[in-house]
């Protein structure tokens, strides 16, 4: 059984490299095999079909993520930054988040439970005025992952805009977390519907 | 001669569908003869291989947003809504732009002379005091270009976390000009070398 892990394991990490690099229709389960130095059929039997394999390896990285990133509501401008460094240095699954995008991946890049806990947890930061409330929550984080991911394997204008913002990350984190900062703290302040009854 | 125009239109309508759907790796040139009703060998001949056809296609319609959409550094909330409405009306051309980062193509999605005088206009406006100087136009350009893109069929986060954004587009299109707006703004009046001379 250990072996068998460390196969899966093996497989998992050549199916990243090549999704990565030619997406889910340019992707070769013969290559995938090739890398991980297993039989083709074993792939079937593991991991049912390509698109499967790309889901299970989508999953896998984006829990990873979320183990890592905590989201804080409360430090929109410090989760940004985070987000940024980041999606700098995983250009491979960043470029599995455009892939799954654009070929339209079954299962989710960032939905259901999570995405709601997150907007939850948006809306609660706006009523206890640590957020402004200028901007609905779901605007607000996908504003901030755009921004905080622009430069990034995955940014549709980023690489070709700005082909050198890898040569100094100091400078583009420090202006991204400028801009989350402005789009946080717009509205805060204002007059909002508070809860009457504090959770 | 006037055929072979109409042929040529043909292929290049023919083609946008086909990438857009499939990319450059996964598109078959045998679908966009059968779609464009001609022979296959003829699409070789104009275009000499799928990645040139490729470039084509999205060179052509790129100047045509240019010409479109005049860039207005003095108004980069009003160039941000311009560019969201076009970028939710072209889903198949803004899949072309990200098959396009993603594939890494040869040639521009937004290079060389027009991004350079971008820039420049911008520098300009930061130092005529009609843009804030707290980010550098670089940044400026890549962040109003991110965020007005982020909900079309390029934004590798947009459509997964809020799907129904095209149903309300009228609230997302204020957003956007906001968050632009608070950008646009930051910095202003603060002191910047202004140049001596006026140009």
């Amino acid at each position: 059984m250990r072996n068998a892990e460390a196969t899966k394991e093996r497989i998992l990490d050549a199916a990243l490299a090549e999704f990565s690099a030619h997406g889910i229709a340019g992707a070769r389960v013969d290559r995938i095999a090739q890398a991980a130095r297993c039989n083709k059929n074993l792939i079937y039997i593991y991991f049912q079909d390509k698109e499967t394999l790309f889901t299970t390896v989508l999953l896998k990285h984006l829990m990873r993520i979320h183990e890592e990133q905590p989201f804080t509501p409360d430090d929109l401008p410090g989760y940004a930054a985070k987000v940024f460094d980041w999606a700098m240095a995983n250009p491979d699954l960043m470029r599995l988040i455009a892939w799954s995008a654009l070929e339209k991946a079954k299962g989710p890049a960032e939905r259901g439970a999570t995405l709601d806990a997150k907007l939850a947890a948006l809306a609660e930061a706006q009523h206890a005025g640590q957020v402004g409330t200028a901007f609905p929550p779901r605007f607000l984080l996908t504003a901030v992952l755009s921004l905080a991911t622009a430069w990034s394997a995955a940014g549709p204008f980023g690489p070709s805009l700005d082909p050198k913002a890898a040569e100094r990350p100091a400078a583009l984190r420090e202006s991204i977390i400028e801009a989350v900062r402005l789009l946080a703290n717009a509205g805060k302040g204002a007059p909002s519907q508070r809860r009457s009854k504090k959770r």
